[in-house]
């Protein structure tokens, strides 16, 4: 079983772009991303590509993978569109790795693209009230905002968890996004703000959602056998978990933990031979404040109910024991579904190669990502390391 | 790199069936699978699993992996929704060779499944009218059916094939799948049915253009470690090759070859060490008549242009010296886009194990699958081979 490694990742502007298709999104991803591998990289390197993308509504139905690298030039590779639902391209990351580790690649490609903000055609809109299950969530009226509530208020009933809990992370990823030049909504914003904004689902506030986004964002994942080619500071691939669940929040039986996070973030430790406490900095899925907290607790950062206190001590702000959503997170830097697990692994490229400018994480060595499907019907997490020794630049 | 095994293969019986879910139909072909290995097999064993399906309009938007996985039992593990439009399953049986390869799963699942005769949305009917390309296809009205008529015109206008030669490719295929016991359209046709019947896209007629149909497969592939468990037979699969293309026709520079085909052929007869004149059988993509005939062509069968002629040979029938479509083919025994690649390795397991009835080919040792996307956007070729000598029952 080869080592894979993560050499390159970038992504665009996460925000409304009327004027951008997913093939423009994507190439301007992928352009970047080559930029970023430090010996640079020739495209016809790439063996093999995985395209994260929901992708419905106006644009391409079927075949959106080569869709996307037929137009930054990955002509003829094998090319695959994953599709699990907000954990696309986080899958898309782990199968780069599996493709690498299996032998049939060299060089992977791990890509995501969604544009979201485009509500012009009926399959759009359609699309947009998808919730996590159809016969029973979705055609009740169910969205996604409402089944989070629900979570929340579990966790709020069961462990007194508070809204300023909620809006904690709000400001905290608010803060970083502010620091991130490729953020949706980088702007910071005040506990006050947060908490008096206006009621999505009750309880969770405007500010305790994340946007809807326009973006793309990519990684390269190669072998230890080609790795040397292409960076002199290595960054491994230490462990890859994932896991499926009831896609159904109703048919769990908790509502304040999300078992998929825990299993895959078992197998991603166990992989790594780390445990939580070895991680610098996370990337976790806060598509709405309480999934933030909900993964402290899943991955292992904190005990189950600790969550609230945990934010409210400042440990998981930048400058903190262990910042979680330094890039800003899906709440700020935005969330557009296929690139969302993708960019999530692009901030951990960034700390680890200490290129993440105002926001970088001091002494980076190990970092996480978390990425959710639905309400916890998949999840799949990543543990990078860090090989060199030497102290990135902070 | 670990060898992968397939050790059970089924599938549901394709056709129209408006009382049946997508879940409904998966669990039907995931029970028939379980059932079809030979030693028997515990659900719990299976690592991963890989979901084709296109499967919108009206059902499962997001997700639709976990959403069937769960309903068979096949809790928790990482299950990843693969899309690429009618290869899409054939790419899960790719993907489940590598997981399987890279050591990190031992037991893969590959399923597909697909409900397409309810057009009761909105939604469905817009999927329904979608071709392979967006920008400049679809939204320009041309359909599947006028992109492969446009394939077959060239290689009549090319080569001087015949609409007799496509009228063969449905005779064939017709006189297979009714044969076959789960075949959507399980009834004979002459020449005279085939070349007399209604014009869909000149050239095509109705016999030359596959339904639209339900239905659903799975296949179970398994590393060389515990392949022992489950069968005393083993059926290796030998070599896997896949390609993207250009997704629009208009982009390709031939319109009578598909060289996303050829170079997923070479790769898996590259793998498995063999060329095409060890193919004992093969089941290939015909979504429209025309293609294949490409097929023969772009896998080695016969040189370029002589495709018409090898059909009229026979060579391609059963009972000749390399049947191609045994099944019935997509034309005969069904196309449910994302469970048709799953199919195709349900019949190369049950020609393999000496299981294919009335259908059996003599003395099979060695089969290939061939399942395209879009028209030749992707493509995936798998060979398989029976290791043990003793012949199978014919």
């Amino acid at each position: 079983m080869r080592d894979a490694y993560l050499v390159g990742a970038a992504q665009t502007d996460f925000g409304s772009f009327p004027d951008e298709s997913y093939r423009s999104l994507f190439r301007t991803a992928f352009e970047a991303t080559r930029d970023s591998v430090p010996a640079g990289i020739d495209p016809d390197d790439v063996d093999e590509a995985f395209v994260g993308t929901l992708g419905v509504g106006g644009r391409q139905l079927g075949l959106s993978g080569p869709a996307v690298t037929e137009h930054v030039g990955l002509d003829g590779i094998p090319c695959t569109r994953v599709e699990n639902a907000c954990a696309a391209s986080g899958f898309a990351g782990r199968h780069a790795v599996q493709a690498v580790k299996s032998g049939m690649a060299d060089v992977a490609l791990a890509g995501g693209v969604e544009i979201m903000t485009d509500t012009s055609s009926d399959a759009t809109k359609y699309w947009l009230g998808v919730s996590g299950e159809t016969e029973w969530e979705r055609l009740s009226g169910t969205t996604f905002a409402g089944v989070y509530a629900q979570m929340a208020d579990a966790h709020m009933e069961e462990y007194g968890t508070t809204s300023e809990h909620l809006s904690r992370v709000a400001v905290k990823n608010h803060g970083n996004g502010a620091k991130n030049p490729h953020a949706h909504l980088g702007f910071e914003c005040s506990l006050e703000d947060a908490e008096n904004a206006p009621v999505v689902a009750d309880p969770l506030t405007l500010y305790h959602c994340c946007p809807t986004t326009d973006g793309a964002a990519c990684a390269l994942v190669v072998s230890e056998d080609v790795v040397d080619r292409y960076t002199d500071d290595p960054i491994r691939i230490a462990g890859v978990g994932a896991a499926s669940d009831r896609v159904g929040l109703f048919q769990r039986e908790s509502y304040t933990s999300v078992p998929a996070s825990k299993e895959a973030g078992q197998q991603a430790y166990e992989m790594a031979g780390v445990t939580p406490d070895d991680i610098d900095f996370a990337e976790v899925h806060d598509c709405f404040a309480i999934a933030e907290l909900l993964a402290y607790e899943d991955l292992g950062f904190c005990e189950p109910g600790e969550a609230g206190p945990l934010v409210e001590s400042g440990e998981t702000e930048l400058g903190g024991e262990r910042p979680v959503n330094t890039s800003g997170g899906l709440k700020s830097k935005g969330h557009p579904i296929g690139a969302t697990g993708a960019g999530q692994l692009v901030e951990a490229f960034k700390q680890l190669s200490g290129t993440a400018g105002d926001r970088q994480v001091e002494g980076a060595t190990r970092g996480l990502t978390h990425n959710v499907g639905g309400s916890g019907g998949a999840a799949v997490v990543h543990v990078l390391e860090r090989e060199s020794e030497t102290e990135v630049d902070a």
